[in-house]
């Protein structure tokens, strides 16, 4: 029986990770959720799954909590987020958080040896160094849970890393594949919120949009899989069915397919190195019903920016990738509250890579530093600008 | 370094195996080299390569080389296969040969400890139970060789056996790919032997545009991956780039990809389980250039009345498939001598299959037995006829 906590248990990943869960009591165990906000859906997960502990963003929401589990130990704020990353009775913890919020509490989870189910991309893009070192250090696993990632892993099964020559990380395009750059300026927050295959948060929703989701995704694949970055290779695929490839010095291509369903990334994190059987919730892929067939097509760069930022902001390193992350949540955040235009979060992400200087060496303390500068800063822009 | 000897080295898959080697000779060395008639060749072979022996089909050219090369080992007939299959000196034995001969040389390679590369799927189609018993008595290796099993032998890496919910063989589809059987009726000989994606002999370019060679690779899946039958699915895949796949119990597909190219599964039998670098010898995939994508495609089962021919003969087993196969060689013979028309193929295996009496418990002296018998009946069904 394995025991794994959830962090960001109502989101996308947390509730698929339940639904997973649910069809497999037999081998899984939930130690400890979380959520910010979202507590009638806590409720009811606390109901079925029995954790042994929860943490919340509020007090007031963790008090009402302790009130009405009165079995349950209820945590709240970032040390709660830390508190239920590293409980002794759990063996594994997923991290489906968005965003640099994940960063202290993944430390906090490899630091008390528990391996990780990973799907939260920024905080390997801000700490990557940082926290493959610590996996290091502490024998943990990491396991990749974005569809890309767990679709590389999985490729590299029986291989060896100095065979790889390229990975093909596979991009849907999202909404606006084909756009020009004018027609980025008119488009919607309706638009952008409407990705064509994957059902998501909103953060990440967007982010594919803008592709700087695959930006960060080339990045966190860079530290997942300790390859070059120049070995990365982004594929637009519009059908999402091949979800990444590995091509090896033998020019033999290994990929992961399948229908856009996160449960299978999860699962196989979760049971690794065996695979579970899914057959209740999952649909078999239909190679048949494809009636396009799987195209393939670089990315343009010309018109999506963010892909290069990304690259430039890695191999630069230091600071720079963690400023990059966190202005780019700022910015994500105004568009979804109709701040900004879709194309400012290009725009603006161009002028604070421009304007940036690079710090380096960073610990954790310092790249949760540099991160919150970022922030500032690029809201004092988009300010000064608009 | 490993010793490897090639049973049909001036064939298509022997002449690309000796080109892996000549590019990796700190790795591989020659044991021996076999042919049937293909002397001139032969001799360019025996001089670059430094066998220690070769075998041959007649005692005639067996001896102009014994007197051609005073160091050289030469033996000739189906003893002189046997013998070089089992020398002592050599580590693994690629047999490419075509068609049922190769059944007795592979008998005595496996008996005497020699790992194998396998191209010669007529042999498993009549002797698999026998040869993967062996295989499995003596504890060598059976590595595949035809670009769809070695794709689905790289698919397995990493994961277990009872995982596989599907096996999915890719086939271009052939020449013939949408015709009717009254189209069927009307191919020549230069049609069929016109392939759209690999350059092959002209037995297998056969078997492709009639899709026996599909039928025949579904069998041969059988024995090779030891599943059932019914979890093998052909798949119609005309641009040949997905070589194979497997579909696993959580529905995640994983497979194999890359340019028609021989030399890229003939590396990985030799070096298995490291990959080799091919990059002198083989042209990466470019997944930008697929014009019309990836499209995947039932086969026509009402057309190519081949496949069922073989899925039915292996469910019967016993000598059911072992006349299949013969009767197929000697109807592709006859084909090529324009002796029969293309339908005419499918047409006597129809029959042949409809007369058959099984025989069970068949041995290595009643394969062959029934082999003849199959080849016999049907040149005589042919000139009953015709």
């Amino acid at each position: 029986m394995k025991k794994i906590s959830i962090l960001g248990s109502t989101g996308s990943i947390g509730t698929q990770a339940l639904d997973v869960i649910a069809h497999n009591q037999d081998k899984f165990k939930v130690t400890a959720l979380s959520c910010a906000k979202s507590l009638p859906l806590l409720c009811r997960q606390i109901e079925e799954f029995s954790p042994e502990a929860v943490a919340v963003r509020d007090e007031t929401d963790a008090k009402e909590l302790a009130d009405k589990y009165k079995d349950l130990e209820v945590f709240w704020g970032a040390e709660g987020l830390k508190t239920i990353a590293s409980m002794e009775s759990c063996d594994m913890v997923l991290n489906s958080l968005m965003g640099m919020k994940g960063l202290e509490p993944t430390m906090a989870a490899i630091e008390s040896g528990k391996d990780i189910a990973f799907a939260n991309k920024e905080t390997l893009v801000a700490g990557g160094q940082l926290v493959m070192d610590a996996v290091k250090k502490h024998g943990v696993a990491m396991l990749p849970v974005d569809s890309e990632h767990s679709a590389i892993f999985q490729s590299l099964q029986g291989n060896q890393d100095n065979e790889i020559r390229r990975i093909l990380l596979t991009a849907s395009g999202g909404p606006f594949r084909g756009y020009s750059l004018e027609q980025l300026e008119q488009v919607s927050l309706e638009q952008a919120l409407n990705h064509p295959n994957w059902s998501m948060g909103s953060k990440i929703t967007i982010d594919s949009a803008t592709m700087m989701n695959k930006g960060l995704e080339v990045i966190e694949a860079r530290w997942l899989f300790d390859v070059p970055l120049e070995k990365i290779q982004v594929v637009v695929h519009p059908q999402s069915i091949l979800h990444s490839a590995v091509e090896y010095m033998d020019s033999s291509v290994i990929g992961q397919m399948g229908n856009p369903d996160m449960r299978i990334p999860i699962a196989y994190a979760f049971s690794y190195p065996e695979r579970m059987d899914l057959s209740d919730v999952t649909q078999p892929l239909d190679l048949f019903s494809l009636k396009e067939g799987m195209s393939f097509y670089p990315a343009d760069r010309s018109v999506f920016k963010t892909i290069d930022l990304a690259y430039e902001a890695c191999r630069e390193g230091g600071s720079c990738p963690v400023v990059l992350n966190g202005a780019n949540e700022v910015l994500v955040d105004l568009f979804l509250h109709g701040k900004i235009r879709f194309i400012d979060i290009q725009n603006f992400l161009i002028q604070m890579m421009e304007a940036h200087q690079t710090k380096r060496n960073l610990d954790l303390e310092t790249i949760l530093e540099e991160d919150m500068r970022g922030r500032e800063d690029v809201r004092k822009l988009v300010e000064k600008t608009i």
